[in-house]
């Protein structure tokens, strides 16, 4: 089986950490094809970000046909109700993957990410998965994404800030908030002696799991079922479905 | 004052409709500039559609600062929150408004629209703004948007599925789920006896009031605030902010 | 078009209060009738003065009957299903009213209102009108209704309060708990830098949209249709429908 | 112990049969004192009517004050708040008494009421005590309040009504949704084969308990202490507090 | 009447506790049976050991049948929904019965239990009886169970626990969280003038009410009936309805 | 890597259906112990049976301490918190997987399982993962557990029962609600066209998932750390923690 993971900004080092991550804990029968987007923002830190790195993913998408998955590698989702609708496979969003996994492995859960001002999209994202009941917390270490990698330090405050998640929630369980950090959860997990789950790892698992049962979103209600045919214009005139290109 | 009501998709037979709407229930003292998407799909239909109608609104915001209020004229409310990160005054999106407005005109409302595949959007937009305990029923008349404007049985259609979400949910009042629809909402009103509440007229009416307090979006808490600064490539690039064009 | 104010309290300097800042928000179009209870308590501050505020304001509604909407000036929003049932035209709350407002303007709104014990009739109205995810906490300055126009430090206190609920909650806006504190929020909001709304503006505005959309409370559901007649006893025999007087 | 049990509506035929069913479960050592309205509705089937009662179930409350509890004989709740403000024993309504001893006697129940436009109040009642997830339904059995003694039909109307509601809903009980139901609960559930909860015993029950265990209503959270005492005018200037007759 | 109280630990000494607290507060013509369980665990602060509570319970209401009503005096209400199957009479807990009668006497209560562990499945409790709303806080005071009875300090600790939690949460009444503290209750509301609800008396006097009542278990929905008949083995197959012993 | 799957009941045939379901879609790496219990109910219909199956499903995770992963087997997810306590890896319930697998599978999803009255069960369950959103109803096929394998006609009544509540439901995906089910899942996928989700299939992956990502339950709360210890008695005595057998 063969599982796509979109990075969906334009950071290549980002993509090679992400497929690192997902290869590492893949199935043996598993291929991991990681994806760099090739437009918008070079990382997702607000919502402007989020919404102009849809069309990269979508992209992506269309541009990587024969997979059996695909994963949406930002803590945002960006796009996941639209990859559904034009994906011949499962799609998730590695928000969604971390929450599903770490919602059995105990009584709640703490949310880490990056800087303050995406806490409100990762509550949303809560919300709308129905894990309000266990998500204790949502904190930020403030670190900006691309500097995760850059940052020596990195390491040690994520570190701090996911034990004092777990004390201040009085949680079982943390949920890192960035593709960026999917490098860091097992060492971290180690260090602070509870489960950190990385949702580009959590969401291989679930998309290979689909994939072994053979299941695919469901179209029945309609809502997923592939978009209306119509017109696109301007610089997105590519995008119109049946296009060349589109 | 001025409040812009942005159309996001790229007809502008509907800007026309959605404008006329708009000004037939704006304050003497406010100016309503209408505009038309600049890019992307020619109706919103699909998940995909909505995602790729950001864009262009965004673009639209941009292009007009000057303005007291910004209204998202689409039911989905695409790209609300990150329209309330970079625009200058408060924003709407209709969805948002028709049902703040037509929560406190009884017990409950219900939503009519256009496709059936859009119900899934509109019971998100509901549960996000709190109004699952006041939204009744969902339900879909099945006039594409461009139809609504051409059919010449779009009234007598969607007065009949008005009148059967009345009685079918046991509500008080019908918010109506397009823009589209913007001009039928008084007639179908009188016809069926009970409130038939359209979003661009409602936000229209709100933004007027937050114009009229001196109110906009709130920056306290950090994710309103104007998104950090970064590169944007591809033919995307031009949404970097602080660039020539962006 | 006509909004009538009703103070359900008999402090006719509290409707000065109230009136002033009405007016200074409402359309050039939009005149404003200002009530002051007939009888009743002088002020509300528990359960048992806003049950018993609520024969006055009833009674001011049926003695002023050619009006477009009518605003229950008091944030406990006394009588609002029985003033529904008998208005012959649309009628809110100020906490309605400026909570409808305040969710639009960013992720959460705190409350600030004025004695302790009121916040849980404020909890009862966030929970009922939908805005338990939105309503990030309620606090109190502690200061007597009758004192915010009396007691010099209002202003000051006020405002501490606001910027201390404002950083406790991480909030992006804040709702002022009491119409006897309308005057103060537009100078609150400059001085706090967030949005501080008011429900008495907030309330004619949302009134005079309905007024101009040609929206009335619905009565498909039987609910908030004329009441049953029946006889009335004892010093409230002149509520009796239909009694001269009644 | 003694209970206070006050109908409040102005219907003394009404009130024996309130009396009559509490007797007819109280505790051996419990007197039940029976107290009509002295002014208001004869009958409560509307907003209107509910909120012009309080003042009368106030005034007897004041007039009763050696008790050890005190129960609202109405399924509306009227005046609950405001009663627990100043009564100096614990104070419960029939709805909350019902409900709560409705919870544990299956997975759900269905509440059975008059007038189809009081289901609201029900709706709102069943939120407010935390019952959504119990109540699955709340139907209408179309008779009047002041009918339901004189009409020789009552008995095989209602008991139609509850088989249906428990049928449609799935529901393993009933609760009657009008203190003058009281004296057919335990018919109709011998005839339907299910609990048939009426909220006039119920609630006797339960306050029977409170006293025997020394519990009334907490006032450490300040909400329920005694009101602030004010000044109050026009007729109903006799419930200020402290004044003869207040 | 004859009301049947199993302590579902195997701990003789706090069966003693347990029935003193319920003849204290039971009707005059109730009689109490308090029966110690024969199997599983000394006393119950795990998951493992509510569990294994379950079969003595199960085993309690089969030799004890001639009852008018059975509470399982434990706080995690084990095997609830079983003992309701098999059960000839309604069948309460003490966490079900102590919030039931809790709710009612403010806006508000805190729970203080035991065991810091034992948190989890009082939060469970709470939200599946609907008490989330009213549920200010659950509190541990870090006594074992056994220890309740033979710490000379217990009651000086766990009036502290109560007070503080009154003070934290805001609330105004306080749930015992153990049957071990039900000697306990009255005293503690004394001293910290709050009314604090022990489960015990809670539950005896909601099983008299629904003796009096003639009110059992309802069975509408098939869930609550006799469980279908099957063969049980190993240590268990006394178990099988119908064998001897079963 | 070993995943133990455990068979709360004592049917051995189910187990084989079971093990086989396990074992088609587990990892190339990952071994399947199938386990059935040895003591208990022959079929897990009620709350009765289930309440009686947790002890045997203790005993078999006790008596397989070598494993990676603990799959409960019965939709009940009967001792699932219990286990989670005494297991050194960890814990799902088929439900809990079926659930957190299908939620990503669409908009929602529909439950299918046997018998009527476990329909409860399902929904305290639902409820309890957060799942109620997503949930659009759940329906018995009306066949009893041991049935499932021997009746021929099994396959095409639960296709219907399937497709009818995807049809009455509007929902995406089908989960499939007894383990009895589970060589059903792929056969019925195919022929109504939609996502049906077989929760042995789903918790073999989620748990396989977790091992290769080194997870397993959080104990920081405290509630899911090993039991205390403490003396058992009577047929359960071999159930004390530290002793032979125990």
């Amino acid at each position: 089986m063969r599982i796509c993971v979109i990075n969906p900004n334009t950071s290549s080092a980002m993509t090679e950490t992400i497929a690192t991550a997902a290869r590492s804990v893949a199935r043996p029968d598993c291929e991991i094809v990681a994806v760099t987007s090739s437009m918008g923002p070079a990382s997702i830190e607000s919502h402007y970000d989020e919404a102009l790195a849809v069309p990269g993913l979508l992209r992506a998408i269309a541009q990587n046909p024969d997979c059996d998955g695909y994963l949406i590698a930002c803590f945002g989702d960006p796009g996941l109700d639209a990859a559904r609708e034009v994906a011949a496979a499962p799609v998730l969003g590695i928000a969604e993957a971390a929450m599903h996994l770490a919602g059995p492995l105990g009584r709640s859960f703490s949310v880490v990410t990056t800087l303050h001002r995406t806490i409100g999209r990762a509550t949303d994202l809560v919300d709308h998965y129905g894990f309000a009941g266990r998500c204790a917390g949502i904190h930020a270490c403030d670190i900006p994404v691309l500097e995760l990698e850059t940052n020596p330090a990195t390491a040690e405050i994520l570190q701090k800030a996911c034990r004092e998640a777990l004390h201040a929630d009085g949680s079982d369980a943390i949920v890192l908030g960035c593709a960026g950090m999917a490098d860091l959860a097992h060492r971290i997990g180690g260090e602070i002696g509870a489960p950190v789950v990385d949702g580009v790892a959590a969401g291989v698992g679930m998309l290979a799991s689909m994939a072994a049962m053979g299941l695919r979103t469901g179209t029945a209600s309609g809502e997923f079922g592939p978009p209306p045919a119509k017109g696109y214009s301007g610089i997105l005139r590519d995008f119109e479905i049946g296009r060349p290109g589109g």
